[in-house]
């Protein structure tokens, strides 16, 4: 007997029709035999309604009281779905987060897991029961409700997986799986069969929207198998595993994009031992993370110092720089919103060399001016004028060849 | 310093507006130098779209997961009133019952309290902060979410007085206090400065919509003093109190009425030992209950048995009775649905004759025909013809002077 975890987001489960069919799919699996945890958000819509009543009551909020509103959307969707389980004829059981004791730390609104209790649901399980739990919260050591963050039921779903050693877990979506870069962008985007942890991690936090970026890290580090299909359609959908030596001999695997981001340069500051602590320090106590970062230092010995932060930051951080400019010595603060970052990523390029020339020609050819570079050992990202995100999608998809079988690849 | 603790209905809380309405109240018994603890039930509405959406579901459905979904209401409320007590400057903290340990039964939809921890909430009350506390729900020992009824916040904030030894009690609704009857149908009704907890109790199970029972019961047994004031105009409301000598002077307090029940009678029944038994018991198997009954035995030794139920419950009980018909000898089950249940209460009944005999005179003089009687010490309570439900309230209103001033009434 297998025990799987499913997952399904907050449109699948946005009426009460739907909840009907997440209803008949954890039965499906129950029936063939195996042991079902379903996780779920709140019913489409519902979050978003819950976080526009407190920003209705002012411009700031305690974060406690914040998780403790806006998690109430999963406990209406897991009460209901056990109802709807129940009504098909299997006995059902709801838990929410302190229910479970899904631990997490106290950083609501972003808290990070960190213990799951599998006690009580192992003893639903053996008893016969479809355990549903709500996605998205916990609480933490002093009995507060928290929650995970946008996307957190991902996350949810695969510690559950994590702490009960499930066989699969399944995470339901509105597309078919994983697709070497969004098919809404480039329609000969392929769905992947399998992909690699580390593949899927570059991904998430490169831009691509199928899973949560920690739930993809907590599936790395426990090696769960976790598989992203549709709820709609059937299909295997993509199979997150480590990677093999067939993963190998592909250069690159897929394309990201995120319009999520801003630049901004800070210009000719004297440049001395301290200088990016100086610029990076109060950025740091705002709270905001700074992601791609470019020096360049003159012979005049000025520094120019480039970096990117997301998108939502930009304006604080303009503030931020602003008052310190004096006191770092800098002619300057610039910054602009219209950039993309995107991204090629591959576990082959370990060991294949060529990726990045290959890369930067194609986008040379058509006129594309790279303003940043960043790699890693398994992915190459540039910043590039947003005007032309679509465009360099689709020569970055061509130029691998992701639209053939990676077999069928000419350069591998 | 004083400890209140008040509670507010759902339409106190119905828009942001009024939730920071319910936030400036707080705040200033707050800055009245008194330790404030509010309870709230979910927002106007809000429970009955979550109970659409359980119905939705189906014809039945786990009562422990109907709890699940409709204790979430308040959970919003309360992180909502949270922040805005804090957005008017007062530190606040939220609790859910199973947070405050709002220990109850595990009959759920309608679980009675069992215990209430008050620890928590006294430290908090100490550290200077307002505490908000989830109406309407708790947790029974295994750690399941209960729910204590329509109407339950009444009785959660009671017992969270009782708890916490509370100096008053502040129960908030759209009317300006317990008045001699309902103000809707009589408009002479006055509003009561005082009422005796039994006094309140028999209203409220005899129709009084204003408390529910069970609050009441708990506040007579802790003798909580509670006060039913307006939450829209001032006022110094009604307060619940012992009875005194001024109140057992009085003949009758008020008048109340109940459209809710119907009236069954079981015609012909050979009369013999066990005859009761054998009618009621499969009523209370069916969760039937039975209020008043009146038994008549005829010469021929032949009994009918009449009695009534609550509306909800009279196809059920009448589909029970007519299945038992044969087994019980009895002739007919005949029902009726048009009837009305109209009573004065006063703890002046006590000690004073004659209530009775001016009641039935009140009604006899304008035709209205008395179906059934039943008395305890302090009310009497008779079945009429529903159609003459207003023009009784008004008749006994007038002939027990309830619109005068209590030291101004002839009769006592």
């Amino acid at each position: 007997m297998s025990l799987i975890v499913q997952k399904f987001g907050g449109t699948s489960v946005k009426t009460l029709d739907r909840i009907r069919n997440v209803a008949r799919m954890a039965i499906a699996e129950h029936r063939a035999g195996h042991q079902v945890v379903v996780t779920v958000s709140a019913m489409a819509g519902e979050t978003n309604r819950l976080v526009a009543l407190v920003e209705g009551l002012g411009p700031s909020w305690s974060e406690r009281e914040y998780d403790v509103v806006v998690s109430a959307g999963e406990q209406v969707a897991i009460g209901l779905l056990a109802i709807a389980i129940e009504s098909l004829g299997v006995p059902a059981r709801s838990y929410l987060g302190w229910q479970v004791r899904f631990l997490t730390d106290s950083a609501h609104g972003k808290a990070r897991i960190v213990n799951v209790e599998d006690a009580a649901i192992r003893k639903d399980l053996a008893a016969g029961r479809i355990v549903v739990v709500a996605g998205f919260q916990g609480m933490d050591e002093a009995g507060n409700v928290t929650t995970l963050g946008r996307g957190g039921s991902d996350t949810s779903a695969v510690a559950l997986a994590a702490a009960l050693k499930a066989d699969r877990c399944d995470i339901y979506t509105d597309v078919d799986g994983v697709f070497t870069t969004d098919p809404n962008m480039v329609p000969k985007a392929r769905k992947m069969d399998r992909i690699a942890y580390d593949e899927m991690l570059e991904m998430a936090s490169l831009g691509a929207k199928v899973l949560q970026t920690r739930s993809v890290e907590l599936a790395k580090k426990y090696k769960v198998p976790v598989r992203v299909l549709s709820s709609l359609e059937e299909g295997s959908g993509t199979l997150l595993t480590e990677e093999d030596a067939t993963m190998e001999k592909v250069l690159v695997s897929a394309v990201a994009y995120s319009r999520d981001e801003a630049k901004i340069t800070v210009v000719g500051i004297p440049d001395r031992p301290g200088l990016a602590a100086a610029v990076f320090g109060p950025l740091a106590e705002a709270n905001v993370n700074v992601d791609m970062i470019l020096q360049n230092v003159s012979a005049s010995g000025e520094a120019d110092l480039t970096f990117t932060v997301p998108k939502g930051d930009f304006r604080k951080a303009m503030v931020v720089l602003q008052q310190k400019m004096q006191s770092l010595g800098a002619k300057e603060v610039t910054g602009r919103e219209e950039i993309a970052k995107v991204s090629v990523i591959g576990v082959g390029m370990r060991s294949h060399s060529g990726v990045a020339r290959r890369m930067f020609e194609a986008l040379a050819k058509d006129g594309i001016n790279i303003l940043m570079i960043s790699t890693s050992e398994i992915k190459i990202s540039v910043v590039i004028e947003e005007k032309y995100t679509e465009l360099a999608v689709r020569l970055l998809h061509d130029a691998f060849e992701l639209d053939r079988p990676a077999g069928d690849r000419v350069g591998g």
